[in-house]
Parts: structure tokens; C-alpha cells; sequence
């Protein structure tokens, strides 16, 4: 059996979330921060601003677990309920707290706006709970620690709840001691997850600790092995012997990071560590291929940009494609989709080219090349190659251009680390 | 007192969402599809592939809603518990479906991948249950309905969900009957969410039948207006005339589509429209103003594509900004952008040019040209202009960068439509 005190939930609060308008990144968030110091999550609850449902979800949450971390309705406005329904659960009287109110008055004179008369009842404060300090906005986030069970409750937007969660929350956590628990990420491409799941059958069923869990993502999947021990160092060991079995295992070769973010950040750590820069011309991908890449801050050093040739004339005009090969082979071929990886690298001066030509659907199918094919094309000194991608053309548009834009990272990734073009 | 007939609620499973892996967009993707069906969704719930957990969280959501909606926990592996637990909780077995069967065969035939034996397992399927053919992966969705209550399951996969939703969903829960719901969006640019709710108050806080809410995303704000009535056009004239409303008040200078799927496609529509061809040049977006634009299938007609110039060489060498200018007003300034509209739209041959070029951040920003500023150019044969953000630093590096597109967007529609520059 478990210890409850290991086992925290998290329990969101608002409308909007209830209403699609916001996605719930915070859940995200608290889960990830709340595994990392230990603490199991078997729950995510939204409710929205309306006092009894609210009541009843905190009862619920209580009393599965001993932590109980909400975010959202410590706002200023008569719908924001959640300091109030806490506070009446515990049966804490709140009281106003001068020294929040002189932190909610210093924040508006910070940031030089008025304050209007509802922001005091944010400096409301339940009797003996723990005020946690917030520097980006006006609710204080509070603490409570009351019959064995902790509350905590941290303002709704993003800005503020991971701010105060690393500085404030994470410390007083930590002072509660315990278990730790740690995990890491098997980032896999080029297998799918029941092949996956066939070759590690035994690993993934009988694991308990650490547990090994797949999950998958467009044309990616991930094994999340997870220790519990008595400190980080422990638990580390144990995931580590369980990675190295799956990297001894027939789905080793097709492992392409550890913790990796994603495939496009292994790729810029490769191009940064190996000196070399890269460039795209991209067809269907559309700008895809360097939006991915240029989502991660810092990839200027090694990504100097490209080229989006939708058109033919455009693939003629900016990356030098023949007419001829145009005529000959289509704009969905590998000679147009190596002209266009050439092309771009000469045209940049990068040291690699990639490129992608293909049809992402739904039109534009015909019966030699169906919606779902694609030509990657690479260009780097040691030589030119290309990949064709015959996906499914059931496959949504998005599918297809993720698919094929991940593909010519691991074209990327194979050239730099293996050589092979 | 609510009918409990249009309550429903969202379940999902998957201890990647728990341990904070993925983000939960299938929960705000069905609470709003749900709403706009009639439905009050007042609870999301996330549990793990454990099945005493997910069997008591299945009959908590079952006790307060007639409808509940699960998303994952229908893949080939053993951790896949869904089904299996919501036939239990109904008393009803599990019956291997040959039709099931030969679909994931078919699926993975059109694919060209190899079937493993526990695909199979995907085609057992509740005695009784509907079937909701899933064309996008092996697991196909299922509907149980029994002692009045509705349970609805399908792929976590958002590739999966949405358009099972879409496609099978909708219909299969329009067959239940009763009130027509009809919705209408206005979306709005240009002017903030308050400052839209403190022009619209009354409508805002009072309307009844239709209903009108206001939310946000990055740098817009939606209106969406709903009624109830007998049937389908009842229920449209009503939205229609609120939606008149909300033109002739002063938000209506700022509306740029009734329900229009993005300012992208309003900027295609428009292109289209007044057969006009677009280009663009990015620094700071990289890649995002031509992703978003090639989200859309058919922008070829109007979009020639254009280039990525991440570097200040690029810049130079892809869209033939002059050394002079960079070195006198920097990357980041009006002179930048505009020789990069201007040089994109030359290169490309296309009418428009326009382009981007920012501090996206975290990083880059000094005290005269801060993270978040960035400069919008425009090129035409009416003249050129440019357009300068100033967004807060604090806003992370991917709402600077849609931001910055969205921006690009509407100054393109403005000159097409007003003739602005």
C-alpha cells in the first residue's frame, strides 16, 4: 500500500477551462513539478466558480489525498470563490492581512496602475494559514496545513503559478520531507508503439519500480520509466539500468535521445555541438520545419532560415529548381526534393540542406502519388540523399506535415551522428 | 432546477497526463464542441490507466451526468483499460467484432505496417455498443448507452479525437434529440477582452436566450452568441440578430469574421476573393506567418511561400536587405522589415510581401529594443508601410510569435479591404 502523504491531486478551478476557452496547462505543470519531488498524482479535477460543486470536489480530493494543490479563483471579483470554500472547509475565519495588502499595494505602484477597491479582499487571508509570496500579480497564493491534510492554492494565469510554485511552493514542500520519486523519458522514432510494446512486453507488464509506461505521439513514442527510493541518487541508478536495457534492446536503435524535449531539440544540440548549420526549403511542409526549430530560443548560432517554395515557379525562383526536373519528375519527387535541399544550402551557405516536396491533403492526391507521400531531400558535403514517406492518406493534413517535418530532423540527426545520408 | 439530459462530462485517461507528459487539449477540444451542442459541462476529471480508479471515477462522473465523454485508454497494450472497465461497469462482455477486425486490418494494409497480434484486441467490443468508425488509427471509438446514461469513448490521440468527434459524434448525439443549439462566432482583433466586455456589458450580462460569452486567445477575442429553439433556423435568426448588434456597436470596426476559423483563412478568403498572391519574409516568426497560412489546404492558388532569414546574412542574401540598412538601423527596425516585405515580394514575384522581424525572446532584448518589440512590414504595388508591436516582455516566446503573425495578417486583410497600408 501506498502512503497517502506521498499521494497528491490537483484540483483546478474556472469556467473557462470548463468552457474550452483555456486549455489546462497548469495540470500539466503541477504534474510535472509534483512527480519531481516525489509526490504520486492519481488525479486532475476542474470545477468551475460555483461554490458547491467547488466544496464537493475539495471534499473529494481531501479525501483521496493528503495534498491538495488548486489553482484559480483567488481573483478580485465576487465569482472568485476558492480562498472562501477553503477557509469554510477548515472552518478558518478569514481576516485581513496588512502585510499582503501592502504587497498588493506596492505591486500596482511596481507596475503603475490604479488599484481598485475589490483588490483588498485578495489580501483576505485564512486564519494561521501561510501566505506565499507572489511577485507577478495580486492574489497571494496561501497554504493551509490543517488536520493532517495541506491545501494549497495558487493564482489561475500560467505567469504567476509557475513563478510562485519554483520559488515558494517547492521549499515548503520540501520541508515536509519523504520518498523521492524520479523518472526518465526513452524518446523513440522510426517504431511504433505496439511493435514497441511486443518487443518490451515482459519490461512493461511486470515492471512495479521502476514502471516503465509507453506513450506515443505523432509518429513518436515515448517508455517513461519511473523510480521510487529513499533519495534522487538511488532512484536515479534504478532508471538508468532500465534505460540501458532498452538501449540494449532491439528498440535501441531507434532510441534518439533520453529526456529529449522533443526531436527538433536533439537535432539543435547536435548542429550546436558538431559546429554545423543548417537550412530548409520546405513544399508541403509549409514553414513547418523551421517553425519547429525556430521555437526553441538560441537556434540563430546554427539554423540560418530557408526558404517556403509552394509554388513551382517559386522553387525555380528562390531555390534554383530546374525546369527540366519540374518537367520530368513533378514538383513531388527526390530529384526536386534534392535540387531544393541544394539549392537552399547554396543559396544560405549552411553547411546541410534539407528540404521536404510531398502532398499534405486532403486534394492533390492522384493515384501515383497519393495524399501522404512525401520526398525529404538532404544536401551536406559529403553528398545528397532523400526519403520518400508513403503515409496513410487518411492521415489529417497536420499529421502528415508533423510526420514529414520530424523525418528530416532524423535525417539530419542520422547525417551528423552516423555519417549516413 | 438543469435537466441532468444536458449535463455532461469529460474523463480522461492516461497517466501521461498525470505524471504532466502531455497537456490536456482533448478536454477543452470536447468542452467546447459540447457546449456548442447544448450541453453544461461542469466537471473534467483525469485519471490513470489503473482500473479501481478509473472504475470509481467512471461511476462519480455517471452520478452527476447523463453523458460522459472519455478520451484514451483504448490503445493495443495491456495498460489499456477503458472499454474493459465500462463493460464492466454495465455487466455487458466483451465480442470480438469481424467488421472491427477487418478495419484495423484494412488500416494497417492502407498504411502499409505490419499488424501485431495485440491489435486484435482493439476489435473486442462491448455487447450492444455502437460503433464510431475511427479512419485515422487502429481503435475504433464506441458509444455505450444504458439505464439512461450515455458513455462515449474515444482515442486519447487528438489526431484520433478530433475527427471521430467531428465526424461520428456529432451526429450519434444529435439523433438524441430534443432543442436545437446554434451557435455563431464573432471574432474580434484589435480590441482587448475588457475593454470588449465593458462596451457589450448589457449583452454580456444580460442576455438570456441567445446567450453571448466572451474568450480570448492570443491577441483576439471571440464572442460566441447561442440560442435554443425548436429547430435550426429559429435558432440561427436569433444569433443573427444579436451578432447585427454586436456590428452596428463600437466593437464592430474591430470584427473580422463571423465565424471564421482564424485570420488566416479569413487572409486566404480574401486573397482568393480579389485574386491577389501573397509572399512572406521572417526573422522573428520563422516560419510560423507561412505555417499558419499552409495550415489551409488550397492557399497555393494565393500563397507563393517566401523565406525564413534568421540571420542578418540571410537577410541580405535570400530578400536583398542592404547591408547599409541593417548596419544603420539594426535587424530589428521598420527599414528592416520593409526591404524584407520588399524584397520577398520582388524575388517571389507574388503581389504582397510582408514580414516580420522581432525579439521573440527570452533572450536578445536591450533596453531600446526590449523583448516583444517587432516590426511588421508590407509591400505593394500602393505603397509600403510597417507596422511596430510592442508586446510585453513577460509574454512568453510563442504568444510574441503568434502575436507577430496574427498582426501580419490583419495588416494584409486592412490593405485588401480598406486599401490601408
Amino acid at each position: 500500500m501506498e502512503n497517502k502523504q506521498n499521494i497528491a491531486e490537483i484540483l483546478c478551478v474556472g469556467t473557462e477551462l470548463l468552457l474550452g476557452d483555456i486549455v489546462n496547462t497548469n495540470a500539466a505543470f503541477l504534474s510535472r513539478e509534483l512527480a519531481a519531488l516525489g509526490f504520486a498524482v492519481y488525479h486532475h479535477s476542474v470545477v468551475g466558480d460555483n461554490p458547491a460543486r467547488l466544496r464537493d470536489a475539495l471534499e473529494l480530493s481531501l479525501s483521496r489525498s493528503d495534498l491538495v494543490v488548486m489553482s484559480g479563483g483567488l481573483g478580485p471579483t465576487k465569482d472568485d470563490l476558492t480562498k472562501e470554500t477553503v477557509a469554510s472547509y477548515f472552518g478558518l475565519e478569514l481576516e485581513m492581512r496588512e502585510d499582503c495588502l501592502e504587497e498588493i499595494r506596492s505591486y500596482f505602484a511596481r507596475t503603475g496602475r490604479v488599484m481598485s477597491e475589490n483588490n483588498a479582499k485578495q489580501a483576505m487571508i485564512p486564519r494561521g494559514a501561510r501566505v506565499l509570496t507572489n511577485r507577478y500579480g495580486t492574489a497571494p497564493a496561501i497554504a493551509i496545513s490543517e488536520q493532517g491534510k495541506t491545501v494549497i492554492m495558487l493564482p489561475g494565469p500560467p505567469v504567476e503559478l509557475i513563478p510562485i510554485f519554483r520559488e515558494e511552493v517547492i521549499p515548503y514542500l520540501r520541508e515536509r520531507g519523504g520518498e523521492t520519486i524520479f523518472s526518465r523519458n526513452v524518446n523513440i522514432f522510426g517504431m511504433g508503439e505496439s511493435a514497441v510494446a511486443q518487443k518490451l512486453d515482459r519490461l512493461l507488464c511486470e515492471s512495479q519500480n521502476p514502471t516503465v509506461a509507453p506513450y506515443c505521439k505523432e509518429g513518436e513514442v515515448r517508455l517513461r520509466v519511473t523510480a521510487r527510493a529513499e533519495n534522487e541518487t538511488v532512484a536515479a541508478e534504478m532508471c538508468d539500468r532500465v534505460v540501458e536495457q532498452i538501449l540494449q534492446s532491439e528498440v535501441g536503435q531507434f532510441v534518439y535521445g533520453i529526456d529529449a524535449d522533443s526531436m527538433e531539440h536533439v537535432l539543435v544540440d547536435k548542429l550546436h555541438e558538431h559546429r554545423l548549420t543548417l537550412s530548409a526549403a520546405e513544399s508541403c511542409t509549409g514553414g513547418l520545419i523551421a517553425k519547429r526549430i525556430t521555437d526553441i530560443a538560441g537556434c540563430s548560432d546554427v539554423f540560418f532560415g530557408g526558404c517556403v517554395t509552394y509554388t513551382n515557379e517559386v522553387k525555380q525562383k528562390l531555390v534554383g529548381v530546374s525546369a527540366q526536373t519540374l518537367a520530368a519528375h513533378g514538383a513531388v519527387s527526390s530529384e526536386t526534393a534534392i535540387e531544393m535541399a541544394r539549392g537552399v544550402r547554396a543559396r544560405t551557405g549552411s553547411d546541410i540542406g534539407i528540404s521536404a516536396t510531398g502532398i499534405a491533403g486532403p486534394g492533390g492526391g492522384t493515384d501515383e502519388t497519393p495524399v501522404g507521400t512525401v520526398y525529404l531531400g538532404i544536401s551536406t558535403k559529403d553528398g545528397e540523399g532523400y526519403r520518400k514517406l508513403s503515409l496513410s492518406s487518411r492521415r489529417s493534413r497536420e499529421f502528415i506535415r508533423i510526420v514529414a517535418a520530424t523525418n528530416a530532423y532524423d535525417m539530419v540527426i542520422k547525417y551528423i551522428t552516423l555519417g549516413k545520408i
